[in-house]
């Protein structure tokens, strides 16, 4: 009585298939094409760190769901549960190395102990992209513009970015002598498209009250909605709200004159009920949404930050990045039939007529590879004696996904070929390997 | 008094730098490419996994190594420590959702808590590829077809893969009666190469006695050496050896076959001293060795197995695979000065003598960008006042390991360009956008 292991994964953790990993390189592969022409450059750090070092002060929610233990040395240790923290712990052990402005993308597997009743996964990747050591206006455009790039290379079509700046809301709240519960209603906005305006309301008039809740709410809603409002018209409004001309307000408007500058004015809507929750942004921030499924929600986001390694050195070094949500884009993709998940990068298979011929084939399909065109040979010709040996190979072929099937004659190099459109079901015989080659690189 | 956390990293694992990772994706790259030229495809699996699965029927060496512990839920977990028994249990987990052969590819983080005094990491990259479901010799042959086009496709040269069949190792001990201390000296020929012929000697000696320990240094050693002698040579006296004509050398003769066909006969040398320690390979085994650099080891090994997933599942899979040791592969490659380890993919930097034209910058860049010119602009144009603005420039941009910086005039789109060879620090006036894209395009 053998006893098997059941080939069980752990709840909240997946493999992934070859039709659905093509799919995640093919999507991975367009946007980090998309980083480095723009001289975006990859880093990688370490999945395991010090647990100090990945939790810092700590506390709260991160540190529930954090994978952590002690390795064999008696290391507290940990799994980094985002890009983050190790790209802060990394810009200052290697600041010396490093040229500022410094811009780096980092896309990379992390793990959190997430309730997967919410249909959260516990490992996912994530994929992150960062200008550190300027602060110029022209950094907070170029991630913006990246944006834009790397959503288009990707497939999504048309995209919205709604923008704000976390300095302008922070000013609005001084003017009207709310300052000090900013953060509580920080956490409060970040919530209003989840818990809907009445509820948001609410909440606001038991931190500072009705009128102040009141004002609020008006300058969180000014020229958004639907039909949002040109973007000079909000951002005067907001201004106003704010108590008049600031640098904040100043600096989205050069950054509005890089958006005509570049044509790209289209993608994007200043949306004052923008915050993101998170404490740690203070210059602009923002979310980005397809024109084709914005119910999917947020893809991107992200904004400007001061003092990203503040935890681990006194150098102050600003930024501004964003992280696009690869599982909710590749989600999205898939709903608009956008994605074409193919199951192989074999675009031709060579047929086994006789298995003695298996180092002729290869020859043969190495002629194809030197021209560009991946292909792959079967190894087994089956029972010729059977008569359908050829038809197990067309079935086989079809399954495993390419488009060109290629019979080779019994002088594998120098005799015609049939060649199968696999899709059609169609044969052409007496195809020369020239031949051959261009119908496949055609189509 | 601000207490700061040092940004320290675990030891045995790394961070990698721009150039690191760069010269990292550029290998992989062209190694992945490689393999879908073939007809591979990628699968991923889980960083983590139950234990009971990572370990199996479990001891020795590994389990000392892995890294486990018990997630929130007490669950018994570990870090995958290989990529060989994760993808034996997708097998047996997705064995009816897989057309067969199957022919995977998977690049990916492995964990190990070995001794770092060996100079050993404990985060490292494994770059596996398998065919599962064929027992067929043109299987065993396109494995090491493939070593050899993902090794030149690496730009690792000119290679020998040393091949050995265990089966007909085994068929030898048999003949010579030895058959039932296989495994211990299977384990002690392995070492020969590290610690010399007089130790294998006197510990096949304790074995098996001084006769047959003779006997099996000379099957080992026979057609081997410097100055190897031909392929069929050697089978012939091996064949000899294990008792005449046998399915084993049988197959040693088609795959020596193939090589012939496909014109591979340079790379390979038959080799009865290579065996493999492990237990689990059953057909041909290889070691793959650089012309250039034979003494860094092999870099790419493996072999054929029977009965990949039986702990998981009682249905028989054999395959055949291969793992490339991507971390020898670039110590080889820098070592042999084949390693162009680059600080950026940009080709082309545009100067910033304007802040406020960050715009028109990007929309400039843009434009090489279309023409496939990976393209950076910079952000900040430093203190014009001080004459020394574009000198801080030109030092940036070649920190930034580009080949060439565009400074635009004050019509950016419009004007003609000042274009800087950084390498040779000389300048080109009044170039156009279309000469400037030629020239970058043409170096």
């Amino acid at each position: 009585m053998a006893a098997y292991i059941e080939p069980r994964i752990l709840k909240g953790f997946r493999d992934f298939l070859p039709a659905q990993e093509i799919e995640r390189r093919n999507l991975t592969e367009k946007i980090e094409e998309s980083f480095r022409s723009f001289g975006f450059v990859p880093i990688d750090t370490p999945a395991l760190e010090y647990t100090e070092i990945l939790l810092g002060k700590g506390g709260g929610e991160t540190e529930k769901q954090v994978y952590r233990f002690q390795d064999a040395g008696g290391r507290d240790i940990a799994l980094r549960f985002d890009l983050t923290v190790p790209f802060a712990r990394f810009i200052a052990g290697h600041r010396s190395e490093l040229t500022l402005p410094f811009k780096r993308y980092h896309i990379a597997k992390v793990w959190r102990g997430e309730n997967t009743q919410r249909g959260r996964y516990r490992e996912f990747t994530q994929c992150d992209f960062d200008i550190v050591g300027s602060g110029s206006p022209a950094a907070d455009f170029e991630i913006l513009l990246m944006i834009q790039a790397a959503l288009s290379a990707a497939g999504a079509g048309t995209i919205k970015i709604r923008l704000n700046h976390r300095g302008l809301f922070n000013r609005f709240l001084a003017y009207i002598d709310a300052a000090e519960h900013s953060t509580e209603i920080l956490r409060t906005v970040d919530k209003l498209a989840k818990i809907g305006r009445a509820e948001t309301a609410s909440l606001l008039q038991e931190i500072i009250g009705k009128d102040k809740a009141e004002k609020t709410l008006e300058f969180i809603e000014a020229g958004a909605g639907d039909n949002p409002l040109a973007f000079e018209d909000t951002l005067n409004l907001i201004e106003k709200a704010a108590g008049g001309p600031c640098p904040e307000a100043e600096r989205l408007r050069i950054i509005r004159r890089f958006m005509m500058d570049t044509g790209t004015e289209g993608f994007f809507i200043l949306d004052p009920s923008i915050t993101r929750g998170l404490d740690y942004y203070t210059g602009i921030v923002f979310e980005t949404f397809l024109d084709a499924l914005p119910e999917i929600g947020s893809v991107c986001s992200g904004g400007r930050y001061d003092n990203l390694a503040g935890l681990y050195s006194k150098e102050n070094i600003s930024g501004v990045g964003a992280s696009i949500g690869l599982d909710r884009l590749i989600a999205a993709l898939e709903a608009l039939g956008k994605s074409a998940a193919e199951k192989s990068y074999s675009a031709l298979i060579i047929a086994c007529t006789d298995e003695m011929l298996s180092g002729a084939y290869q020859a043969l399909a190495n002629r194809f590879r030197v021209r560009g065109i991946a292909c792959e040979v079967l190894f087994e010709a089956g029972k010729v004696s059977d008569g359908k040996a050829l038809t197990k190979q067309y079935i086989l072929a079809e399954k495993k996904g390419a488009k060109w099937l290629a019979v080779p004659g019994s002088n594998v190099l120098s005799d015609p070929l049939t060649l199968r459109n696999l899709e059609k079901r169609e044969n052409s015989e007496g195809v020369s390997f020239d031949e051959a080659a261009a119908i496949i690189e055609q189509s």
